[in-house]
């Protein structure tokens, strides 16, 4: 089915499932919409991010998608249902696959997830896991710094290792984790710092990687599934400045995506 | 949902599906059928499989399950797109979760898949990737004494790890692969063995562990999952020998699955 796929964001961040999306599905083409103009998400109520996404949501759906990704642990845990039960569509948010490949790496059943204010006060990751596996040890931890530190392009050096050590300090106190959740999707950038403070004994998941394989999943279940192999021309929206927005997409891909040429990007008011 | 998820196998090698279904969703209640008298599938004509494998879906539809795994890698090639057709429930095969994984964890694009003759000769493990990656470069083997040898409780030691170093040596044709599908449910039991001889360089993907992921993503998608914390009174059926087919049970979950103690087996005649 050659409908595009739509990928919604708070900002930059639903970028590192782009990234994914076009490494695991690479036939299939994006649209995707990211709000950096009223970015981060994090620390909004409940509310604003739920009449937010529903904004970027009705925006894409004149986009014909096939799919919807939202590619937001903040929005997700707060409007995931609902767009689920409201849209024709299928929708699948960064939450559940990052707890489901959680369940699969552990070992011990001693989880940590980190993520913004609003995910982490949701539950929603909590929620998740023990919907599946009761047992499962969590322990959760509210990141806030950084969002905004790889908003601003920030990805490693001593200044990040620094926040980095900092914040996770908490995590100590739950040495017997085998496996961390990196519950918001702009923390794959700082993956190399996070490996590195929280020691290589701990496996990672990122979530956005766990999405793209859902939803690589979800497309076949459906068989929706774009076979032709095409030139894919993805479309990218920004709600601010292109330019920026421009910048921070080239250092995220670096040159690690070759179509990342057939994409364009616009600015939109929505 | 209550209702139990169904899996059917050529003998023991689906247990291994059975083991990460436990695993990763612990309150779900299964269902299974080996059809041990018949092993191995492998060497079989196309229409002998499709033949068993309909009985054996015959037999399960009796006990009301709501989805149905066929956790048999040479079932899957050749019946999975019948079974999806005409069942209306959710078929899920062990090959579309172990080629969207090595997709996933491949970093070069050289993917090795190991399988039953039936397996290799169908393609359908080359014809999955390509379907949604068209320049992933395979190399497919088929080894024909794994099975046997798994089914008869030869899971390590001198024997095994010559047998399977023999059979493999093919493989160093294609030096450069960084990851390497067990595209039979039996292998997951020769893994350590299979890792000794390709190296650690080589990521291992078990179709076990990720059919039993895509089952939990497949069930939450259809919102089917049982969310009830009961203790799960699973059902295993084999077409052979019973003295036999647990004895096997027991080697191969070992004491790592505590709800063993929860499964009944029985002998029955499809």
């Amino acid at each position: 089915m050659n409908k595009p796929i739509g990928v919604i964001d708070s900002g930059v961040g639903g970028l590192t499932v782009v990234h994914e999306l076009m490494r695991q599905l690479p036939k299939e083409r994006l649209v995707y919409l990211g709000d950096t103009l009223r970015c981060p998400y994090g620390p909004r109520t409940a509310e604003e991010v739920r009449r937010f996404t529903w904004e970027m949501v009705d925006f894409l759906l004149t986009k014909n998608i096939k799919l919807l990704v939202v590619a937001c642990n903040t929005a997700t845990a707060y409007t995931l249902a609902e767009l689920q039960e409201k849209l024709s569509i299928p929708v699948i948010g960064v939450i559940q696959p990052g707890a489901r490949a959680a369940i699969k790496f552990t070992t011990n059943n001693h989880v940590g997830i980190i993520g913004t204010e609003g995910t982490i006060r949701s539950n929603a990751y909590l929620d998740a896991l023990h919907t599946i596996k009761s047992d499962i040890d969590v322990y959760a931890l509210a990141c806030p710094a950084f969002v905004p530190m790889v908003e601003k392009g920030i990805l490693s050096g001593d200044y990040a290792l620094d926040i980095i050590a900092q914040t996770l300090l908490p995590l100590k106190q739950f040495s017997n984790m085998d496996t961390l959740i990196l519950g918001c999707t702009h923390y794959p950038l700082l993956k190399d710092v996070i490996q590195e403070v929280v020691g290589s004994q701990v496996t990672l998941i990122s979530s956005s990687e766990e999405t793209a394989r859902e939803t690589s999943t979800i497309l076949e279940l459906q068989q929706m599934l774009n076979e032709e192999n095409e030139q894919c021309n993805h479309q990218f929206y920004t709600t601010g400045d292109v330019e920026i927005f421009t910048s921070l997409t080239n250092r995220i891909f670096n040159s690690s995506i070759d179509n990342l040429k057939s994409v364009s990007i616009e600015k939109v008011v929505i």
